[in-house]
């Protein structure tokens, strides 16, 4: 039994009241006196040159206040990488993709703002363009970026121990190619900001964003203004998924727009906007070919994968490791590997972080092929997974050590709740059931950054205020937060004000990003709230002259140990701190043992301090005549460590099935020369309620050693990694046709069925 | 030659440029989405029973949200000391000058709400009024709070030495009496303020207020909520001079209003509202009986006093000590004194905190009649001050310890500067030159709040971001703040970014009233820099495998003393820390050393942490046709202690200059049963621009022990004070008539030549 009174408790998050009546205010909700409304233009253009732009009959549009083009602009360009920092604000002389951005107007209203980007003249040069990746890796292929040869970003070679020896070891080889397609976010919330320079040159700027301190710091070097003279405050973020991590062109444009005209400047992106010219998710190729014995132990694995970064390079070079090392071996041991990836450059909208980042179209792939393996040999895919799975200490072969393993529990777990032992191989036509793998980790290494830091103050009547740099981006980490500072300090989660995700209120976070808050954040509030506990316990043992080893903390008081009625109150203890000059603040920081597997050449260290995994069960039904897929079951298993907040854990492995299934069955941006065809909520298809099957959320706990009471990370990210593959490997059951390119439409259903009679 | 880079230098307020650009937000210029308008009921009685209110009418207007009376409120009282709270957020069941809160409307806008006040009915039953504090105190008189017999709110009785003894050996004996009128603040800034219940059940509110941890708790008492959900947030005050210490009517409303309708609600005062509703200063009346040797020295003084506080009793406890304690004894030395006071209850609108604080009017009192002996012994006024002057070390007769004194240094050079020892006496006819002194302290005793906290964090890029809960009400006490951490680290000011008067975001603070903002708050902030520099020093000094004494802070960057080139810059500095897990963040709490003078009864100990005073000399012009007062010339030296910002203590003596010239020739809230007849910018004369004398300020320093940097206060307080008495002196050296009351209008004047004759 859990000895915790408040962590590891389902626990409504604290801002629901807020959120379900309307009160809670998003970046566009943000109205300051004077605002202006501000409005990008656009390259209709995949690749071309700017000869010229003429904004003078815009300029003269009445009630236009301000026009700006690249010209206009520090031309500091920006990404998530030094060595590929290859975007601007706004354009200079060249556009990369339908969308990259040439200008921006701050005008009275939308309207207007609209009716001056069409009056502004761009004269293009079209210049060749790429759209597909193995076309653009060719030689005299159009270059993209005047840095990178054949359009690589990056192409890491990773080997560890022998392929060819594995090979020749082998008693079964296969060789299989796999497709998946990109995702959109589909975040609720569209991009919206607020930017306001003040009259003493600082910028005040509201936007959904998950790493405040990071968008401040990218904010400064674009615009050329000290980093401590930019201000991000809190708004509501409206899901975030990865997606809110860098700096858009309209957060750029809106401060340059205020700055310009000494007057807050709205810019709200259109769903097509958004879908266009924000983050998607990476489209992958990938070839593998796998050796394994005869009692499906894997001895070698030679893989080579293309990714489809976009016109700008974003969180390429991360994801192209992310698959192998995240994706294969963080689940699946494999004694020998070789790996060669490509991130590659092609004339179309910008691909980054999205939950997963890489993971699952790499566990779509390894793992359709683990089950094509299993049927080859005969063996069961629950048992075949068991076989290879990674455990509790092991050192993986980039040198990462797994300080916690659920992952063998999470495979049990899931494939039992859908009665796979019983149930597998005895289902009627038609229907069949799947498994698939998920990893993770928390926190990447990015630098002297990756650290947070916590404040909590005593108040005079006994609560206290927990200041935190980090984001809630809807996923409830405020509340995750409080809870933890609640459980440390005896006192109830609603008994925290939760102060958040401001860099000049609130101290240094890395960000509700690579999975950090929980493990990273937790721990620096955890610290915090521990100094706190212990100012506290000085103070009353100084009072009731005792010793402090013998005090406690709870019921908003400090006690005794079994003297009962000897106790000072918090608010007491609060007004004799103010008699001695010691301020009742706590403070706290912690920063993950990890190392950078990112930077060039080197691929060996700690990845994450952390890793969580999980294992997702699917029933499904397929229908033999329109080729749809229903979900009849599924099952979740998740290892978090610990479930600081378990209804919060459930809601996440809730919404990362829905996005598992989006990428699985139904969600692809569509293409032609570039331009997104797609790019509406009515014609690209992602889950709906209806779509939605019955869920059994399972949590799995294994007690980190690093992190706040042993919980790892909850993005829900091994879930959403998980499903495709699951959901391939089902249909494979159902009707014997094996899909490998994601998604797995009705279409390439028929198609395959017919292929098969 | 001052040894500091930083303090003791000019320094422009740091937010200068924002408010003479308009951009800086007061609580009138902010705009809530669904913001509703209120507007409060007052009374047209000065005393009645409430028998009945029907608002049926007024909920029936359309646009009308919410109406409160007495009955939908918590009903707590409110005050500045317990034993005297008798004031209620709305009235109940009686009211008690003409404007008692009687209900509160909350509309669409303000014409509705103004149109729905006119269609509440309210059934009183009219009391006897009574106006006058003489006939306040008789036997008899109508009692104004049940608790109050003879309206007396206090009545301390103070005994120092044996003033029969006293008086026995003294060569010469005056008794005289004189009267003060009030004075109204006119602060720019009306009362305005906007409050908003959010979902969750917590207060925001914006309000001109100085000290938003003293407002919270008034709110929580009387709203009954926790302390804790109770936030102030910052907006910038438009002065404030003791005005703004205590909850208003509007403040209660506002947030009851908001509670009730959901929305957040907006009131502002009118000036009518602003003059009649909020706090005046106190109208006293002072007998002196006063005995002296020969030589000038005072042997005994026996007063009298009797302070007219209104209908409420706000301060008016404090105010009736201040006037001996600082206005007579902080400046010269009384062997032997006994004194009376009567804080007395009327019918008129309520007196309470303003600049100087029953100082001005004992000043006018004991400093008009010293130039009456001196002229009946023959002695020269400034002689006669040097004389009796207290002095450095000294210890007041209520056992307060003058740990700085610079009055005679004031007293020299404010007379000097007019040239007094070779002009006095020798002015054409009409022209004289006059002299008063004042005294203020820094701190008074508030009970365990009188604390202040400061959190200062460094930032990436080297500079720091201050979190202090204190206040700028106009003054500059930000700049200060600023200025002290960037002495103490190394920093110009413009890198200190000051976040200030949120309760929710900074640390608890005295807040900026008791004169406490340099003294304390200023101490507080020194310890967090030293703390933050001490952490720095540490950082560095591991780094560079130093001894930590041999370092020094400069430039943004850690040195060690002597050896060039081997130093960290802040910005490495703070990388390290991350790595290290040690947030850089300085924290300081200060309290100053002081007794709690103002419970009955016990009248003895430090009154304040350090004293502070200063002498104002004037050169007036009286045209004996019209009775009309110039004041030529004019010389006001004040001893803060050290002055941390020269430009403001001197703008700090101009605007004390101007509210003592009011108060001593022009200002005078005039009465008739209670009705104020001169409540407008029209009729109530304050001075101009264009009224304004030259003036010559002059900083004495005498380097307190105590305050930062040897600081002590610069509210101007001693100036305010000593003007009155200046200009009465004056006004008789030049035309030979001795004008007892205040203020000493054309009309007085012309009357006491007329008799003089």
């Amino acid at each position: 039994m859990d000895a915790h009174q408040i962590v590891g408790k389902p626990t409504p998050k604290l801002d629901a009241w807020e959120k379900v009546t309307g009160v809670a205010q998003y970046a566009g909700d943000i109205s300051l006196p004077g605002m202006l409304f501000g409005k990008i233009l656009r390259s209709p253009h995949p690749h071309a040159r700017i000869q010229n732009i003429d904004v003078s009959r815009a300029q003269r549009l009445p009630g236009v206040k301000a026009i700006i083009t690249g010209k206009d602009t520090p031309q500091v360009k920006y990404g998530v990488y030094r060595y590929c920092s290859d975007q601007l604000g706004l354009c200079i002389d060249r556009v990369r993709y339908i969308g990259d951005e040439v200008a921006a107007v701050a005008a009275i209203d939308e309207e207007i703002a609209e009716e001056a980007l069409e009056l502004i003249r761009v004269e293009y040069e079209p210049l060749p363009a790429v759209f597909d990746p193995q076309e653009a890796m060719k030689e005299g292929a159009p270059r993209i970026h005047d840095y990178a040869e054949r359009n690589l970003v990056a192409s890491p070679v990773v080997n560890f121990g022998d392929v060819e020896k594995g090979f020749a070891s082998a008693d079964h080889i296969r060789h299989d190619r796999f497709e998946t397609a990109g995702q959109a976010h589909c975040a609720l919330q569209p991009f919206s900001v607020v930017a306001r320079f003040d009259a003493s040159g600082k910028l005040e700027i509201w936007s959904p964003n998950q790493s405040p301190f990071v968008k401040r710091r990218v904010l400064s070097n674009t615009l050329k203004i000290p980093v401590s003279h930019v201000r991000l405050l809190k708004s509501h973020v409206g899901g975030a998924f990865g997606g809110r991590s860098e700096m858009m062109s309209l957060d750029f444009c809106a401060a340059l727009l205020s700055k310009k005209t000494g007057k807050p400047v709205e810019i709200d992106y259109s769903r097509e906007e958004e879908f266009t010219t924000t983050r998607q998710r990476h489209p992958m190729m990938i070839d593998i070919k796998t050796g394994v014995k005869k009692d499906g132990a894997i001895l070698a694995k030679e893989i080579t994968l293309i990714a489809d970064t976009g016109a700008y390079a974003s969180t390429g070079p991360m994801v192209v490791l992310n698959s192998p090392f995240i994706g294969l071996l963080a689940a699946c041991r494999v004694p020998n590997f070789k790996y060669q990836g490509f991130c590659v450059y092609t004339n179309k909208p910008v691909c980054g972080a999205m939950r997963g980042h890489g993971v699952p179209q790499m566990r779509f792939a390894v793992g359709s092929q683990m089950d094509m393996i299993a049927g080859d040999l005969g063996i069961d895919p629950v048992e075949m997974r068991l076989k290879n799975a990674v455990e509790p200490g092991e050192i993986l072969p980039y040198k990462s050590r797994l300080t916690s393993c659920g992952l063998k529990e999470c495979i049990e777990q899931a494939s039992e709740a859908l009665g796979w032992s019983q149930r597998k191989g005895k289902l009627p036509k038609g229907r069949g059931l799947g498994i698939g793998l998920g990893s993770c980790i928390t926190g990447f290494n990015l630098g002297p950054r990756t650290t947070s830091t916590a404040l909590i103050r005593m108040e005079e009547d006994g609560e206290v205020t927990l200041l935190t740099g980090s984001v809630d981006n809807g996923q409830g980490n405020e509340t995750m937060l409080a809870q933890i500072a609640a459980q440390e300090l005896g006192l109830e989660p609603s008994e925290i004000r939760v102060i958040s995700a401001d860099t000049e209120l609130t101290p240094q976070d890395q960000g509700a990003f690579s999975m950090a808050t929980t493990f990273v954040t937790g721990s620096a509030v955890k610290r915090a709230a521990t100094d706190l506990r212990e100012q506290l316990i000085k103070i009353a043992s100084e009072a009731l002259e005792a010793d402090s080893a013998d005090m406690e903390i709870r019921e908003k008081g400090i006690f005794i140990k079994g003297t009962p009625g000897r106790e000072i109150s918090f608010a007491d203890a609060y007004q004799l701190s103010l008699k001695r000059d010691i301020p009742l603040i706590g403070k706290g920081s912690f920063t993950p043992k990890i190392d950078n597997l990112y930077s060039k050449g080197k691929h060996e260290g700690q990845l994450g301090a952390a890793f969580t995994f999980g294992a997702v069960s699917v029933e499904v039904e397929v229908d033999q005549k329109t080729g749809k897929v229903k979900v009849i079951d599924l099952a979740a298993a998740y290892d978090v460590g610990y479930a600081i907040n378990p209804m919060a854990v459930e809601g996440g492995i809730e919404g990362s099935v829905s996005m598992g299934l989006g990428l699985a069955l139904q969600e692809e941006p569509v293409y032609e020369r570039g331009q997104m065809l797609n790019a509406d909520f009515t014609n690209y298809a992602f889950p709906l309620a209806i779509d939605m099957p019955p869920i059994k959320p399972i949590i799995v706990e294994t007690l980190d050693e690093g992190g706040p009471y042993g919980a790892k990370e909850a993005s829900g990210q091994p879930i959403v990694s998980a499903v495709p593959e699951a959901i391939a490997n089902a249909i494979y059951d159902a009707v014997g046709i094996r899909i490998t390119s994601l998604p797995i439409t009705p279409e390439k259903i028929l198609k395959a069925l017919e292929e098969k009679e």
